[in-house]
């Protein structure tokens, strides 16, 4: 292996990351997260267990019809189950009807499992290796054998885990992976081990799968590629079982800045944050502000000496430039930096904010921090912020005055659906009113009416969708009182803008982020 | 070095760890870390920079009154400033002011730093080296000498950085601490990097300072060990700047169970669950449920054979045993999940399920994928998994009959808050009941009246409050239309229980979860 070989990523969020606690995707989010990591470039995405349910088969089934560029779709599953028939076998019948490209199939190259876990002879176990990997390769498929517990199974026996590799690779497996299944092996072990299997199976391709039960998924995977290991397998953000998988995130940078292993699409490294928050987003985990590289405070600088060394050369206090992964240096406790931010943003909604004075600025950064402490974000809001400014500069003026709104949420008997009603009345220059409007739930009730009422002095706002609607609890134990944060987007066809409202009452939240949500389209239309 | 030499761990949490953004200890808070870090046992507590502040020369006062067994307290500064004579450096002065054994002291080793930070000769670094060393020495204090960025200097210019060791071991430090500063290096460039300078200076004593920029704080550690050092310099749970240092709850673990090296006191490692946990209390951090060796999901397992396995053997599926660190297994349950993980939860339930057969297994199986198949999750909610499998054996009987509830939310005129309010209308036993409830949103206003219309048939209904109130939006693509799930927790002061509720309205899905939070409490009252 040269050392400026290719390094395949290849990412199991959609499986193995999914096995996480709390960590569930959605049918549409899974197809997002392909489209993603296609972007990004990674070069085989695992779909998921296939026949392990009737959800994964559908994913599979949705994910044909995407059209992926960089990445191919890779079905998981196992070696047939002992004493039956591979072609009988309806998780092997599952890996063809997924209609992959790649299957990875694993299996057993550690003795204990063989007499403990699968509780058969080490000859039939050879031939559920050499079995399945003939069949898929029969049918066309080409295969990936990942030797679970493989560094377990070489510490108690080499001789043993290597001919189950040299099975799989004889039955036409074009790869190995060797996995950490139980994340305790340390990354001199698996440097050792990775190297004395590249040895033996020259022009194979070797693989690794490290878990983090020690703290070690990314010196693993990394150890690895050093002893000639050219895919590495692992979840993005570091979902994954236990204490998860090797995260990506890390790995990815690590092996294209620091390692010169080419990885992911050109120019797509300076992505990484940004794709490290959609995915978090998709499954709803609140990203982890500390993270190496796409990390919120992963290149912020404390006063002193620091912050004086990083001004004069960077490279005195960071280890990678922090824009090489779409990440930005952070001056912490900085009232200068706030204001310089803000003067920035202002300065990105156009034109009409050129002239923003140095006190103007200040009045906007109050009022700012002051909507942050109250548990507003305006990150995705940019609708609300811009909102927020016009109303600091004093040039805001609404286009319509609530009288009142009124939602009700109905259930008449236990079997019956809940109906959702909302009025709302309203006048526009003195001219009232008052409609109503039915929802699956109440914020739908509620959108419906206040469009209806407004299409007739503003016909664009027929024009408006919303496209995403997040809840998030910011204090989960208050309970059902705590304070709600809701963040809207909406699009017109032409753009997108995000909207966001707080209360400790989810309706009045959401009535925030939709009365937002209309107010910037409509001032957007005047200013044409 | 031998291989079983005690491995001395140095906690930097109180200095390093609190310049993480959000980390703050109270003054009553560094000393019960302090206590706690004692009674772990490890050797060197790091106090506070001193001179940085008054509060850190306070804690050296109030330190000295505690009678400690394991630890020694650590004061921490630099090296005099450039062109100042050492004696009249207050933050040397400081140093002396700290009254403790033990002083560690930063310094250039960094051509880099030496001529773009400190803007001073390299002769002149060296004097400031040698002559900090040697005053505090004259005082009678012990020295370490933490070389700044060694790894990034030794990568520059060997000599020069050896050098400066030389410098301050001349000068009479007892130890010297090789600390990768900007968390850039690999593991492998470490360890060759430590062995160099164990191999220069014989018989003094070699620490190692990481942190996890890259993700390898914990690998560049234990790659220091191997390589002959004998101090690890770190935070508890990786608190610190940036992506925080080498977390010393994943180094210790590794140490002692995996490197057979000795770094905390006797029959302690069974604590550091709690103390991990007790820790993040202090400075009201969320526990990390992914946490290495003591996270709350670090021993879960999810996959059916993954659960049969580590039934018949935990070796097959655990690196190390959870309680030797003080964690506990947990069976988790999800879409993959096979009979084994059901039985397993059911028969946990207790003994009125023991004899639970084959088919109604089967049966609670399939109607358990039905409902994940709609949005509903079972991992945090056992209260609905319990009442989900009493319907399924068709054990479960209702409480009371629904008739109908009402939700309403008003708002009249923009600047007035919103009202909720919700009525309820139900009958146990044929008698009725009907009741309404305010609240300051609308799923407050139902819970206030459900309990009151139930007090009267089940008065140890008021003894349930509800401790965490959680909302997801399932496919947020589908805007205010989306599916929502809605997970509470709730308690009676004995025990907490889950439940949850899925609906495209979010009363309906609150809804859900408030009946099953009280049939819970009342199902499990009526067994008693």
């Amino acid at each position: 292996m040269t050392g400026n070989e290719r390094v395949h990523i290849y990412d199991s969020t959609l499986r193995d990351g999914a096995q996480a606690v709390g960590i569930t995707f959605s049918q549409s989010g899974k197809l997002r997260h392909v489209r993603k990591l296609d972007e990004l470039g990674v070069s085989f995405i695992e779909g998921g267990y296939a026949g392990s349910n009737p959800k994964d088969m559908q994913f599979f089934a949705d994910v044909r019809k995407e059209n992926l560029t960089h990445s191919k779709i890779v079905a998981f599953g196992s070696t047939r189950r002992a004493g039956k028939k591979v072609a009988d076998d309806p998780f092997v019948q599952a890996l063809l009807a997924a209609e992959t490209e790649y299957c990875a199939i694993y299996g057993k190259t550690w003795k204990l499992h063989v007499a403990e876990v699968l509780r058969t002879t080490q000859k039939e176990n050879a031939q559920m290796i050499a079995d399945t990997v003939g069949f898929l390769r029969e049918k066309g498929r080409r295969v990936f054998f990942d030797a679970e517990h493989f560094f377990d199974g070489y510490d108690d026996d080499p001789e043993f885990a290597l001919k189950m590799l040299e099975t799989a690779v004889e039955a036409g497996a074009g790869g190995v992976v060797l996995c950490d299944t139980n994340g305790g092996t340390l990354p001199w072990e698996i440097e050792a081990v990775t190297a004395a299997v590249c040895a033996r199976f020259p022009g194979v391709d070797v693989g690794v799968h490290a878990h983090n039960d020690s703290g070690l998924g990314v010196a693993n995977s990394i150890a690895a590629v050093r002893a000639g290991a050219n895919q590495v397998q692992g979840c993005m953000n570091g979902y994954g079982e236990r204490t998860g998988n090797a995260n990506l995130t890390t790995i990815i940078p690590t092996l294209e800045l620091k390692m010169g292993r080419k990885c992911i699409a050109d120019g797509q490294l300076k992505n990484l944050r940004a794709t490290s928050l959609y995915i978090d987003d998709l499954v709803n985990q609140r990203p982890d502000i500390r993270a190496p590289y796409v990390g919120e405070t992963s290149f912020s600088h404390k006063g002193g000496a620091h912050v004086a060394g990083v001004q004069s050369n960077p490279a005195t206090f960071e280890h990678v430039p922090p824009e090489s992964v779409g990440n930005t240096r952070q001056i912490v406790l900085s009232e200068l930096s706030g204001g310089a931010n803000v003067l920035y943003r202002v300065k990105q909604l156009g034109r009409d904010y050129e002239n923003v004075s140095r006190e103007e600025v200040k009045e906007i950064l109050r009022e700012l921090k002051q909507k942050e402490s109250e548990g507003y974000t305006f990150e995705s809001a940019d609708g609300s912020f811009q909102l927020l400014v016009q109303k600091a500069l004093r040039r805001h003026e609404p286009f319509f005055q609530l009288d009142a709104f009124r939602v009700i949420v109905e259930k008449r008997g236990s079997d019956q659906p809940c109906v959702s009603e909302a009025t709302i009345k309203l006048r526009v220059d003195g001219e009232a009113e008052h409609t109503v409007g039915e929802g699956s739930g109440p914020v739908e009730a509620l959108d419906r009416a206040l469009r209806k009422a407004l299409t007739r002095f503003y016909p664009s706002i027929s024009d408006v969708l919303l496209t995403d609607f997040r809840v998030r609890i910011l204090d989960p134990k208050e309970a059902t009182a705590a304070v709600t944060r809701v963040l809207i987007e909406s699009s017109d066809g032409d753009r997108t803008w995000g909207t966001v409202g707080v209360s400790p009452n989810i309706i009045e939240a959401s009535w925030q982020a939709l009365l937002d949500a209309v107010e910037f389209k409509l001032m957007s239309d005047a200013r044409r």
